[in-house]
């Protein structure tokens, strides 16, 4: 097991890599500050983790409740947030209970945005079951839930006490899924490590078998780049925006199709197709840099053929992401493989890349 | 016009009392960021201040949107949030929006928890037009709704930019809230300064008059003691606890009743009776102070007499209390007037004060 440290001060907390940890009592003891826990999971995953997860808190003499949500990113709504509130309320859970987000993203946002809200703030525990939980969403306290106007409208910034990520929960995982993931380990070589985005390019064959090695070094690297840009930037004043690249063209497709059709990093993989587009029509990348990665993602099964929405909708379905700022859209652009560069874009030649990649 | 600033670190703000401050453009001008602002007030005090305030931001050069929620304690709910979060995403309103709370707890309640969860933060601005927001809700940073299963249950900390109080908006109030008001302000002489408490005590027909020469004072000693207590424990690690006495016994009775039947500063004005009385039975409080406080809270219009509920009902209704940590209630007492203790207390002699003043 590795574990790494995301350095925030009196928030700062460990995060932990390897297999087989979510028995691991001793990882979970430390964090835990009165008696009463509160397993937040869903339908799919309650099956296979949930038991295992309750029997090593009850063995550290908690008192454990399982809630257990529908499965999915349509269910990611205040009416699904409320069962959780709902549950911790009719167990009388009082501001020392913990809450344990067991599943991936949408359980992690979502448990998250309870333990901040619940009696004005408990803590909790993730223990990320997807690969782009392990990745990107369980780190760094970016918590909420969807509005029916957008997506994550709702939320906060509320860091979790620790993150437990068992390389092992990887191997029940879908393949959609697993190429899901990928997508933000792509994106963290993408912008901050051209090495790392290499060494993905010769790993492919044993990302896409989920080789437990490769997912190792996939998922620690990712870490590693995600609490050093969280460190630097909690709360998304600059450089954290970075970790945007491809949601902006991503959200917009997500939203457009409707919440659920496609998964997160489904979008995120084809909207960092359209960024890299348009950064090579700004002058910052080179074009064989954009195939490059163009082919990475596509290589790791993920869609690089964008809806076709045309540019009136994409510009609409854009400006109420939530990066707008001052009613000016902000691009998450690279500049150059392994760096990357923040700045509004002229519409027209927003339109161009709409055009060309056949959104519109 | 007085400032108080609240010290908070790089959370600090400032209080501003006094007379017709609401059309005082520069109060607000330095906390705004962006070109946009919300005005959330209710329907009554709509009536009264909305075009003051609108205008005035108007004159500073924002884009205003109105969002007028229904009036009343029982409104404090998601729904009734989920209209702010509708106003902002169908006005597009970005990060750099402000929102201004305009009117009384519950309105400055809900608007604070909007401007923390929408696009998880966003600043807000404390325009309190009630004797209790004034005195007690507006600072400090409490904000959140209520859950069929408990008040204030589901929140977060969550400073304002600055509170402006202005006096002359107490006018229009009706007595009924005028004395739920000053329910807060003797909880604050009690607490923490006898010499306050004897103010009050020689200014009874003056403060019942809504004089506003007493009305300053009032509104400024109180803001001065919170704020003290808030610097010192924002987040109610310890200390700021002692603000809550008479909430516990006074929450019993608004859940018991049903939200909205007694208003919240008469539900504390009574329960403040029992815990005095619950002190006495510790030996901490001298029974004629128990009878000069009660006798206090009874010149000032607030009800003395609990509902009778019984002693099961209220014990049930208390562990509710969110002051309840690890299954142990936790008593706000006044160890003589002026001073507070925070301690568990035997079942026994809670019910033998719940039968002495007539709760069960």
């Amino acid at each position: 097991m590795n574990t790494l440290q995301l350095d925030l001060g009196e928030r700062s907390y460990p995060i932990h890599i390897g297999s087989n940890l979510i028995g691991q009592a001793d990882l979970y003891k430390k964090h835990l500050k009165g008696k009463f826990s509160a397993v937040v999971t869903n339908e799919t995953v309650a099956k296979l983790y949930a038991d295992t997860v309750v029997k090593t808190l009850e063995g550290l003499g908690q008192k454990v409740r399982l809630i257990v949500l529908p499965d999915g990113e349509v269910y990611k709504t205040w009416e699904t947030l409320q069962k959780i509130f709902d549950g911790l309320l009719e167990s009388g859970a009082d501001r020392k209970a913990t809450l344990i987000a067991l599943g991936g993203g949408v359980i992690g946002d979502m448990t998250g945005f309870a333990a901040a809200c619940y009696m004005r703030g408990i803590r909790f525990i993730q223990v990320p079951t997807t690969l782009l939980s392990q990745v990107d969403s369980s780190v760094g306290g970016k918590t909420g839930i969807n509005h029916p106007l957008g997506k994550n409208m709702v939320g906060a910034f509320y860091q979790p006490a620790a993150v437990i990520a068992d390389l092992a929960t990887l191997k029940t995982l879908p393949p959609k899924e697993l190429a899901a993931g990928l997508a933000e380990v792509i994106k963290h070589g993408a912008i901050f490590d051209a090495t790392f985005l290499s060494w993905i390019e010769n790993n492919i064959q044993a990302l896409n078998a989920c080789d437990l090695a490769a997912m190792e070094h996939a998922v620690q690297r990712s870490c590693e780049i995600k609490s050093s840009v969280v460190a630097q930037d909690e709360r998304e004043g600059g450089l954290r925006a970075i970790l945007n690249f491809g949601h902006t063209f991503g959200h917009a497709i997500e939203s457009g199709m409707g919440y659920g059709e496609w998964l997160h990093g489904e979008a995120v993989g084809c909207g960092m197709v359209l960024a890299a587009d348009l950064s090579v029509r700004l002058g910052l990348l080179k074009s064989d840099d954009a195939k490059k990665l163009k082919s990475i993602i596509a290589q790791l099964n993920l869609p690089t053929q964008p809806p076709k929405f045309g540019v009136a909708r994409y510009m609409e379905l854009m400006s109420i992401d939530k990066k707008a700022e001052g009613g000016e859209i902000r691009y998450i652009l690279l500049d150059g493989i392994g760096k990357s560069k923040i700045q509004a874009v002229d519409d027209d030649l927003v339109a161009q890349t709409l055009i060309a990649t056949g959104a519109a």
